[in-house]
C-alpha cells in the first residue's frame, strides 16, 4: 500500500534537493552529535547495546564500484549472535532493494516495465557481488503504485506469480546466481477467472516458483484505494523453507497488524520481509523506525522493512479522501529501508530518496536465543486469546467493562 | 516486572552524575541540533506533524512550585483531537509519577512504606495543583523491586487489594482530590489463602474500590524470578469505566505481548495505563520508547508507560543467572516515563533519574479518530486470528510450511 502524504514539518534549507532536506535520520544525527553522545542516541534508537552491536560488513569492491556507477545507497551490517556449543552459526546474507520507477507514467507500460527490469537487474548485479543468497524486492516493484487513481486501466499490469514476466525475470536471475528471490507483485489469477492479488512470489534459488503469499490485511487508508482492486489473501501464513533458512512476506500495511505479525513466528518464520510502498505524512515516516523493530523483538525474527523512494506522477488528476484539491502527484515515498532484529537491535535505515540495496549477514540463531532470553512466546498465553477471539467475533460479544458503581445510571451502559 | 541491566554504552563525560550522563534524550538532541533539524528529528520520532503536534501544557505556578521544592521533574503536555460536528472534545488530565524508594531496604518495612507514600503525597499535591483527573502510580510503587533476591521475607510488602496500607491512602486521596487512582501493588489475597498477586487496583474519584486487575503475563527473563512469586492473572483484561474515561491496567511485561496489548482495546480502552520496572540492559531502553507508541498506534488508545528511577541495594548478594558475579544492587532504573497517542504522536520523556510527574491532557475523540483513520480494526481478520491460535494450542498444531521442493529430502521435515 501507499499511505500517507508528505506534509512537511520545516524543512532544513539544502541544496541537495533531497525529500525534506536530508539524507537519513542516521546522518543527520551522526553530523551533529560528538561520538560519546552518538554512542548514547544509537543505543537508545537502534539498541546496539542489545548482546552485540550491529557492525559495518565488509563487501568486495565490485558492489561498491556498482553502486558508485549506477548511483545508489549501498550499506551493509552484520547481525551476530552468540557462539552456541551445540548448533555452529547459521549465517544467511540478504538484499533488499529499493528503488523508483524509472520512466514516465505515460510511457507504454511496457516500456515502463522494461526500464524497472533493466534498474533492477543492475542493483541485483550489486547484490550478487555482495553474496546476497536471500533477496527481497519492494512492494508492487514492477510498476508504478497507482492505487490512488481507481482507474482501471493499470491493471494491465497484473501478471501471473507463475509464469509472468517479473517472476521469469527473478526465476532467471534466481538460477543464475543460487539466490533467493522474494518478488512482491500485483497478481492476476488467470484460474480463478482473472482476479487481482497483493502477492509475493518466492523464487528458490534453482530458479523454481516455491509458492506465494498474498496479502492479509488490505489496506483501506487515505486516498489509497487498494480494496478496489484486490480483496484479502486466501494463503494464510505461509513459511517458505528455502535452502538458506525459513522465510515470510508479511506485505506493507501487515506491520500494523500485531497478530498478523505474530503468526508468522508462530509458523517458524525466522527471516520476515515487509515490502511497503510508504508515504512520510500521517505519522507513518515516524512509526517506519519502529514497527519492524518492535514486530522483530516481540516475535524473535529478523524484520526486514523496504520501501520505494521517489515521487510519480500520473496523467489525470484525483483526489485522496482528504477535502484536499485534486493532484496529480503520489510521494515522495521516503525509502528508509532497515532490517530489524529480534534482539531488539537495528541497522541504519538506507536512504530516504535514493535507490538503494541494503546487505546484511544474519546470524539466524539469534532467533532463539531471543525467545529463550526475553520467553515472550512461553508467556504468551495463546489458549487465553483463542478463546477470547473466539468470543470476540461472535456478533453477541460484551467487552469486559467494569463500571464505577457510584457512578449516576447511564442508558446503553455496558456494565 | 524488573528487566536487563545497564550495560554501558560508552558514557558522555558528565559532572552531574546522572544516570549514563545525560537526563534525557530530547534534551540531549535538543542541545545539539539546530531548531530545523530538531524538528525533522521530532517528527520522526515522535510523529509530531501527525494530525496536531504535541504542544506543552500551561500549568499553575503552584505545580511548577512544588516541583521545585520537592525536587521532582515535572511536564506537561496536550493532545489534541480534531473538532467533530456531532461530539464534543472529550477531554481528561492523565498524570504519570515516577520515583526511587527513599529509605534503604535495610530499614523495617514500616518505615520504608510510610517514605514512600509521604514521598507520593508530595507528588500528588503536584498533580492536584496541576489539575490531574485520572493518576497512575508505577509498578510496586510501594516497595523496593525484590524479586531479585528471590527471599520470601520480602513478601511481607504484599498486601490487600481492599483494604491494605495503599489501598487505604489512594482512597483517601481519590476522594479528597476527586480523582481516580490507578494503584499498581504486590497484593496478599486472602480469601484464597494468602496467595500472591501483581496487581493494580483501581480507585474511582468517589474513593471506592472500581475493581482490580491482575498481571497476565509473569516476567520470567534475565534474573527477575517474578514467577517465583504470583502466578498469571485470574482476571482477564478488564477495562474500568470511571467518571473520566475508560481505562486500563497492562502491566509491565505485558506490553511485549501484542496480544494482550489487543485485548484491552477489544474491550474498549481508551487509556491504557502500564506501570514498569525496567533496567537499561538488553535492548529494554531502547525498546523503551517504541513499545508504548506500537501499541498505541496499533491499537487506537493512549498507552501511557511509567518506568521508576534509581538504583536499589538490598542487604544480601544475589546473582541474575546472567554468569555475573553475585551483586547486592538492581538498577538504575531508567525513569523516561511518557505518554503516547492513537495518532502515532508522542510527547518527551520524564527524565531518566530523578523523581517526577508527567501531566497530559488528552482529547479522548482521537482514538476513534485515529480508527477511523487507519482502519486497523475493521481490517483486522480476527475470525481467522481465533481459528489460527485455537488451532495453534492444540499439542498435534502443524505449522503452516511450504519447503522448497527441490531441497534434498529432509528428515524430521514439515513440509
Amino acid at each position: 500500500m501507499a499511505e500517507g502524504a508528505c506534509d512537511g514539518a520545516p524543512a532544513p534549507a539544502s541544496s541537495n534537493g533531497s525529500l525534506c532536506g536530508f539524507e537519513s535520520l542516521e546522518q543527520l544525527l551522526q553530523a551533529r552529535l560528538p561520538p560519546e553522545e552518538l554512542a548514547q542516541v544509537q543505543r537508545l534508537l537502534y539498541g546496539w547495546n542489545a548482546g552485540r552491536p550491529v557492525q559495518a560488513l565488509p563487501l568486495p569492491l565490485a558492489a561498491a564500484a556498482a553502486a558508485e556507477a549506477a548511483k545508489f545507497d549501498l550499506q551493509a551490517y552484520r547481525f551476530e549472535a552468540a557462539p552456541e556449543q551445540l548448533r555452529p552459526p547459521r549465517l544467511v546474507r540478504i538484499g533488499l532493494i529499493q528503488h523508483g520507477i524509472v520512466a514516465p507514467t505515460t510511457a507504454p507500460f511496457a516500456e515502463q516495465r522494461q526500464a524497472i527490469f533493466d534498474r533492477v537487474r543492475t542493483l541485483v548485479d550489486a547484490a550478487v557481488a555482495a553474496g546476497v543468497q536471500v533477496l527481497c524486492l519492494q512492494e508492487f516493484w514492477a510498476c508504478p503504485y497507482f492505487f490512488c487513481t481507481r482507474e482501471r486501466g493499470w491493471c494491465e499490469f497484473a501478471e501471473s506469480a507463475e509464469e509472468g514476466p517479473s517472476t521469469r525475470l527473478c526465476q532467471e536471475l534466481a538460477r543464475r546466481h543460487n539466490m533467493v528471490i522474494v518478488s512482491p507483485i500485483l497478481e492476476r489469477d488467470e484460474a480463478h477467472g482473472g482476479t487481482i492479488w497483493n502477492t509475493a512470489v518466492v523464487v528458490g534459488n534453482n530458479g523454481n516458483v516455491i509458492g506465494k503469499h498474498r496479502k492479509n490485511h488490505v489496506t483501506r487508508c487515505g486516498g489509497f484505494n487498494e480494496s478496489m482492486y484486490y480483496m484479502e489473501s486466501d494463503t494464510g501464513h505461509p513459511v517458505f523453507e528455502t535452502s538458506f533458512g525459513k522465510i515470510a512476506v508479511n506485505i506493507c500495511y501487515g506491520r500494523h497488524i500485531p497478530l498478523n505479525c505474530l503468526t508468522f513466528a508462530l509458523n517458524g518464520a525466522e527471516v520476515v520481509f515487509n515490502p511497503c510502498c510508504t508515504l512520510g505524512g500521517w505519522a507513518f515516516e515516524s512509526l517506519w523506525p519502529i514497527e519492524a523493530r518492535y514486530a522483530a523483538a516481540a516475535n524473535s525474527y529478523y524484520m526486514c522493512a523496504i520501501n520505494r523512494v521517489g515521487t510519480e506522477a500520473f496523467p489525470n488528476a484525483f483526489t485522496s479522501g482528504d477535502g484536499g484539491p485534486a493532484h496529480k502527484e503520489l510521494g515522495p515515498y521516503f525509502g528508509s529501508s532497515y532490517v530489524a532484529a529480534p534482539d531488539g537491535s537495528r541497522c541504519p535505515s538506507l536512504s530516504r530518496d535514493r535507490d538503494g540495496l541494503l546487505v546484511a549477514e544474519l546470524d539466524l540463531n539469534l532467533c532463539r536465543q531471543a525467545e529463550d532470553r526475553f520467553n515472550f512466546r512461553m508467556c504468551g498465553r495463546h489458549d487465553m486469546y483463542a478463546e477470547l477471539l473466539a468470543r470476540y467475533v461472535r456478533p453477541d460479544f460484551r467487552p469486559q467493562v467494569v463500571r464505577d458503581p457510584s457512578l449516576p445510571a447511564a442508558p446503553g451502559s455496558t456494565a
